[in-house]
């Protein structure tokens, strides 16, 4: 009989509890500031660290550029009136990098999850090969860092998001974009450093888009307090990511969430994945475009657009083409559903927009189909993403987690050295 | 930006780490014990504290009954012998009963994992109502009790395995029962106290059956190193569970693995559980036996051993329908697989002794429709469960998890009172 004997860690000893304790301190200050103005005794509370404890930390933190201080602030409370602590919106930040099928975007958060600087390019990268792709997605992070310096904003690493079953740095397959086994991370990091030649390499990281995207929306969209769900982004293909108890769930090799490869008709259409009759193949966006009869010359975007359009007025065959792709995800979610038993199913990217077409047809296969019966029509747990739930902006977030986590391994060299 | 804000526990006392000690020396032993000889000396290597401290823990484990030791042994280096140490093979155990649609088994599992007592009768439980039944499991386990008390074992506590989703001690759903919202744990709990009543009620808790098989397959299975696995149980219906970093994920409401009603074909035979074309309508055993032209009147045990006579004969009608049916399994599997990325996927009940017909035809499937490519044909991923993966004893044995976790708890009132 196995069990789960955790063996006895060494014991923590003053520097890891007073990095631990900044970090405590740091994250109140920014989720404290998510509801209003922080003060030392707000977090006092919030951590369980005396006020005096506190205050030596909220030193530390402005001193060493983390946290700011403005006037003073009342409390509406009897007893002394507090300076205002915020996070700094200068200094540490965090780098996303999304590329995509026929985009790239990049965008720099600061410590507080705000977006600051973003830069898209609209492009297909399914033509170019991945050097030349991870290369131009480096010149578009340099010309990011750039903007960023001039707000003050060092991003102190950065986070590849990939379209694609990525793990140990690279992406196993990407169908869409025709790669496979690409070593991605270094790939981009050595292009970028080649950019960027008097400054430090950044650590670069990568992860699934979807995954991210997931991330952002657990993060910034307004789910809480839904922390169990199922996330479906649509683009050129049909990605996903499982959300546990606030947890992205990889599964055992990084892989899981691949919904848009759960086959719906075994002797449907060939997928780019090798395997035949996969829901991307019905309701990914070419699928989508075809169906409704709208041509994709004028690239994707445009195309999803025009179908919004022709929806908004009627025609007949794109509210057609949308009910049946609604269906085809209602099938597949409830599989999923059943599986899994998540408190929401949140549907992104080109879903987002359609949604007025394509929910009740997948709310009815919810209904009739899940087992436990909580999905039945009207349940509310099938739902559009927030505009937060976008890929980039996660990877950069996932950035700043790591600053929150431990700011002492971020801070400049000196800036924790004195007590 | 909602954040990981652990808050600060309250700090551990002196009482707190020794019952948490005592656990670990507990569990030591018994992990010890699956290599061969357990020692103080090695105990001590491995939890990390001092041998005098795990001198003084043993004792205190040895005078309460849950460690027993032996004579002398030899470990071969250098150094005073040390005596044997054995978790005790009397006192604390646990009880566990299984409920299905033809059958109740009961057991009782020791400290060491080992089943002890089993009773098994098989009836068909799909008629009576749901007091009536739970009513003839207690009488099944009252006599399971009074065997194990001529073995001197003492269950503390009783785990009910359950055909359907279960929540906060009821059933909310269990199609091919026929039950709806029925609270099992209390009708079978005042079934038990009311045959029993000279001794303390027992503690009883329910858990989804295949849940409780997946976790025994785990426990006692030899599955290591895998620890992240979708077990599938074929019965009357088909049963399934996730089994992530070898804790079960049960979802938000405790509903997750119900792989059984994944949609095959949306057009397909009704299901009992309300929907069309579930994976039980084409891989469960009614439906396998039915395809099989294999008559059920002989009890649904019999039937499949009929089909798996049949089968080892070259009986083309039985083979190919255990084929159709590993098909289908491979289908629903390998969406199942591209969502949660499992290590492994484990089939139980009657698909074990099905393998040699079904498993070529579910690997084709998994082979070509998992993204990843780490499920091609030869990769070992699917495999038959062991005896061991058995509901009953999973359920018997969570009760023995919680006496390993907290021996403190379940010792005799005066046991740890001394130092």
């Amino acid at each position: 009989m196995k069990s789960y004997l955790t063996p006895l860690g060494p014991k923590a000893d003053k520097d890891t509890v007073r990095r631990h304790n900044l970090s405590l301190v740091l994250r109140a200050v920014r989720d404290e500031g998510d509801a209003g103005e922080a003060t030392r005794a707000g977090v006092s509370a919030r951590v369980g660290l005396t006020r005096a404890a506190v205050s030596s930390l909220v030193e530390q933190l402005i001193d060493s550029g983390f946290l700011t201080e403005s006037g003073k602030t009342f409390s509406g409370q009897a007893g002394r009136p507090g300076t205002a602590l915020k996070v700094a919106r200068t200094g540490p930040a965090g780098l996303g990098v999304e590329v995509n099928i026929d985009y790239v975007s990049v965008c720099v958060v600061d410590l507080a999850g705000t977006g600051r600087v973003r830069q898209t390019e609209h492009l297909d990268n399914r033509g170019a090969p991945p050097d030349e792709v991870l290369a131009r997605a480096a010149r578009i992070a340099a010309r990011t860092l750039d903007s960023a310096r001039e707000q003050d904003l060092y991003p102190v690493g950065a986070t590849l998001a990939l379209p694609g079953l990525v793990s140990g740095g690279s992406v196993r397959q990407a169908p869409n974009l025709g790669w496979n086994q690409v070593p991605a991370e270094s790939l981009f990091a050595e292009a970028l450093s080649g950019l960027r030649t008097g400054d430090a390499p950044l650590p670069v990281r990568s992860e699934n888009e979807a995954n991210l995207a997931a991330l952002a929306e657990l993060w910034f969209g307004g789910l809480d307090p839904v922390r169990t769900f199922l996330y479906l982004t649509g683009e050129i293909g049909v990605g996903g990511a499982l959300v546990l108890d606030g947890r992205l769930l990889r599964g055992a090799h990084g892989f899981a969430g691949e919904i848009g490869h759960v086959v719906v008709d075994p002797a449907g259409p060939e997928c780019r994945c090798g395997s035949r009759g996969c829901l991307e193949q019905y309701a990914g966006q070419s699928a989508l475009l075809r169906a409704a009869g709208v041509e994709e010359s004028g690239g994707g975007a445009a195309g999803v657009l025009e179908l919004e359009r022709r929806a908004q007025a009627g025609d007949a065959r794109a509210v057609a083409a949308v009910g049946d792709a609604g269906r085809m995800l209602g099938r597949v979610l409830s599989g999923a559903v059943n599986l899994f038993d998540p408190d929401a199913v949140v549907l992104g990217g080109i879903y987002r927009g359609l949604m007025p077409w394509l929910s009740a047809h997948a709310d009815e296969e919810l209904t009739g189909r899940v087992v436990s019966g909580l999905w039945s029509g009207g349940s509310g747990r099938l739902r559009a993403s927030s505009v937060a739930g976008d890929a980039a902006r996660g990877a950069a977030a996932l950035v700043v987690q790591d600053v929150l986590a431990d700011p002492v391994a971020y801070a400049r060299p000196a800036a924790f050295l004195g007590d």
